[in-house]
């Protein structure tokens, strides 16, 4: 018994760390984000947190191309965040301490129109788990990006690569 | 003769900007490391300069298992510099203004045994100008990075990601 007992929560643990729950909203976390590619860095000052945003092969292209205002339906763009400490081997480099949160932005205009065009989701921390207790989180999301309407409701700006 | 003047010299702009010169080492700028994976961003207080390390596939597979003392051969590290700027939008958010240079390191431990096992090479500005005079520039990165031998002379550790 204490066998099959330990087997089922080795299932559960192992099954957990597959899958992270869907965002109340039934957004699910997009599969491989860790392994897009680069949009751009950031570093927040006020939340001592380096960013990375990462896009799908739509935003990348989009991106790349400088076609973003409006971004291509389709496009998902991922923001990761790790708070942050001084590298022990070199003074002046901020460096990731600990893995902070997954954001999502997926353009989807029909589907997602009532909040300008775009899916938001969030996941905390390493565990993954999802943010807000109902689907009516994202007016939080919407309202912060809506005074970036004009682009696009996106504040990153692809960096500038050769 | 002026018609076909015009058409070497928009030959010469064009294929300058497929291909930067060969480092004074002979190493070539790495086909596609703009689209490789991410390992890890950084922020250097010094140089006020956002950073984010890429890695080729090699390089991304070692950093996600964890297997990163030694990096494996043919594994090869991007570093992207940029210049900063605050947000237009975000009076917070610290984000890229200029592309600064791209830094490699390509591990082959029989082919840069004087050097650790890495081969370094830096192409500067948005032309990626390849940097240093002649193949001793090479003396002036693995100074630096001595003092990390003990980390097969990488300063950058994997972000941590769930």
């Amino acid at each position: 018994m204490k066998k099959i007992l330990c087997g089922l929560l080795l299932g559960a643990v192992a099954q957990g760390a597959q899958a992270a729950q869907p965002a109340p909203n039934d957004i699910s976390l997009p599969e491989g984000y860790k392994n897009w590619q680069l949009i751009s860095p950031s570093f927040r000052t006020d939340k001592n947190q380096l960013r990375v945003i990462l896009g799908n092969e739509v935003a990348v292209r989009a991106a790349r191309e400088g076609k973003v205002n409006p971004w291509p339906d389709g496009a998902i763009l991922a923001k990761l965040a790790w708070s942050v400490k001084t590298d022990e081997r070199w003074a002046t480099a901020t460096v990731p301490k600990d893995f902070v949160q997954a954001e999502f932005m997926v353009k989807d205009s029909a589907k997602y129109a009532a909040t300008g065009g775009w899916g938001f989701a969030r996941w905390v921390g390493k565990d993954l788990k999802p943010y807000g207790k109902d689907a009516s989180f994202v007016q939080e999301c919407f309202g912060c990006h809506t005074p970036v309407k004009d682009k696009d409701y996106v504040f990153t700006h692809p960096a500038p690569l050769p």
